[in-house]
């Protein structure tokens, strides 16, 4: 740990963060706690006791969201919420969601413990659902409280044919009677996460936290190129319509327009690739590929895109292809509060670190919140930059960091003159 | 048809080719012919029929393989042999493999008609199981005939776990008489082999018939490109190991490699690829993919693959990606007998045809016969280049002056000066 000693108290969190991962605990470090399920109720019945030893007045709502509220001396005045998710991918790490939960209750912990009370009302939240793999629907809880769930949501059902209507009553809720649990909007003043990285951009800079300066939506698009089959013998190369020596051109060719600036944040991806008839001596006849583009610049994001396009036209008509396109989703960058931001940048650096600033490119609660308030994240760095999966790992001493960083910001957001 | 007149019967081999489609018939013009199936042995015993018609003195071996006889004036000379296979694809076509066996009658009869007595024996054969599609191992009987099976052939099964044994006692046939079936290769001179083209080129330059060079044996090769999965939205590019990006690399150079020289025939195809995990929003970890590499040139063939090994190591290096390459078939060209090819040569100017040189990527009955004797093929245009599928289709004209380039090229092998 660096030397700053920290008003957060690390061994109280790291004490915590393990208890929770031994509900639902998989192989060594990992955890495995599905929305709604008997292990995501355990975990929620216990940080619901963290939150009361912490001062908290709790509740459960209706969506399964646990929430713990500190009403301040103004109980009238927006609320800052801070929070994250305790549900976990079904071969999932600890930190994953947790450390934002466990790191909020440590700052009303700690607030406590030095008699800050806040001018205006804190709520911390462990919203339900992040994930959204139970479902096939992330956001569950954070758009649930905010009166944003879309039709047909509760008759989804999960791999054994539950539905997360049923799922949610098995769970302790009434969907009957969700507008109950919404919020009024104006009433939310700002939302605050910590999280882990997910990536490796604070592993590479050497440093444990960072601060974001927003969520990159993706922009996803499937290509289907569509050429001419034939024998890999017997057709001469200038007469083949090769759709997989097209996909490689685009692969390449992509590569190279979200490259050419190399201070822009801009990544694009083809994960998913399928060859048809994909025999060893047959020229691939049907290439299907998906494209992941994502920018905290839209604009940018726009220009790669049209320019992605121009350059697939070209490539089908000089390799005689038929191409179609098909945009599956286009999630505009959400940005940071810049208010939020600086404060951050002041407060890390009365505690002397170096934090780099970066987007996000996973979603997170913060996605949904972004539409109704004002926000911010700070990032904890993920070894490897692996998430989703039991080799997650974040130091006790990089969340210690994170979580100082947020009581630092949520103190400073809650004094009578901010 | 062109304006000249054959000597060979067109009629009597297009009703052939009909009356032979029948059996097995699927679709309009396809057909679906096993090898050692009753239908196979259906259209055997329709053929031998022919065959006798033809004057030839025929027998079933112990491989399936059906031989038609004419002993000409010194029975014991070098045999000439001619045909091809009658057996098909599951979903094959009608005319790959029986223009060659059922052109090769032709010529016997049509040789009959003009009292031609061959100086030297022929034997027209329709070898057993060419596809390979049942067993999975092609040119079963040409290889039985050569004495060149290999250890275990015959246990191996079909989907429905019949054996080769099995299916070739069911057939008619005595595994355990191979031997006599077997030839010694010096009775054996020369092998002429009339087969469609199963490829575009004849179609793209307007030409009937083609006399064809060689046999390009395939190379094929596994790649295997390994680097770091990461989400898709939280890894900058100049950290990622993206497999599938460094695939992409390699199959634009190997089309670039193979393109390069105009005037060659060489071809390069990525037929089959895999990604791992394959997901839209995870950088692929893993990549699989084949490399079908064919030249008549096989030192060209060489200089290619030299060229290749070294853009994977270096592309792999670039991208910071670990790479194995597994070599699963080295086949050498096989080339046709300069003298036969001057004999077509010399008989399609007579019959004012222009026929291109071309190579063959696929194999053929041929190249078995290729590593006992001087062997020559004649091509016919296939429409569309396409084969292997009911789809395919050459004219009655094109197979008629193919069938007729056959029959000039044996007249001519058989006269006694030659």
């Amino acid at each position: 740990m660096k030397a700053l000693a920290t008003l957060i108290n690390a061994p109280r969190l790291e004490k915590r963060i393990e208890e929770l991962a031994e509900i639902g605990k998989i192989e060594i470090n990992g955890v495995s706690r599905l929305a709604h399920s008997s292990k995501d109720k355990e975990a929620v019945l216990k940080v619901q006791k963290w939150m009361e030893e912490a001062g908290l007045e709790t509740r459960i709502d209706h969506f399964g969201n646990l929430i713990g509220r500190l009403n301040g001396e103004k109980p009238n005045e927006p609320i800052l919420m801070v929070g994250s998710h305790i549900d976990s991918q079904p071969y999932g790490g600890r930190f994953d969601g947790v450390i934002g939960v466990l790191g909020a209750i440590e700052v009303i912990q700690t607030m406590g413990e030095q008699n800050t009370i806040p001018f205006r009302p804190i709520e911390v939240v462990a919203f339900s659902d992040e994930e959204g793999c139970r479902f096939n629907k992330g956001l569950f809880g954070v758009r649930g409280l905010l009166g944003r769930l879309e039709k047909g949501e509760l008759d989804r059902t999960d791999k054994n044919g539950v539905s997360r209507r049923e799922a949610l009553i098995e769970f302790g809720c009434d969907p009957e009677r969700f507008k109950e649990s919404e919020y009024d909007h104006s009433t939310i003043g700002s939302f605050i996460e910590l999280h882990i990285e997910q990536g490796p951009v604070l592993e590479v800079a050497g440093e444990s936290i960072g601060i974001v300066t927003g969520i990159s939506g993706p922009l996803w698009l499937t290509v289907k190129l569509k050429g001419l089959a034939g024998h890999a013998g017997s057709v001469p190369m200038h007469m083949r319509q090769d759709a997989l020596l097209g996909a490689a051109k685009v692969i390449v060719k992509l590569n190279e327009l979200v490259s050419e600036n190399n201070s822009a944040p801009t990544v694009g991806t083809v994960g998913s690739l399928e060859v048809f008839p994909d025999s060893r001596n047959i020229i691939p006849e049907e290439v299907t590929f998906t494209v992941d583009l994502r920018d905290i610049n839209e604009e940018r994001r726009n220009q790669i895109e049209e320019k992605l396009r121009r350059e697939i036209a070209q490539i089908a008509e000089e390799n005689n292809l038929i191409y179609e396109i098909t945009e599956d989703t286009r999630n505009e960058p959400r940005y940071c509060s810049e208010e939020i931001i600086n404060i951050m940048r002041a407060e890390s650096m009365k505690m002397k670190l170096n934090t780099p600033e970066l987007m996000s490119g996973p979603f997170h609660d913060s996605l949904a919140m972004s539409y109704v308030c004002d926000y911010g994240m700070i990032f904890v760095r993920s070894k490897g930059g692996i998430s989703h999966n039991p080799k997650e790992y974040s130091s006790i001493e990089d969340i210690s960091l994170g979580t100082e960083l947020l009581y630092r910001t949520v103190t400073k957001m809650v004094s009578k003159n901010q």
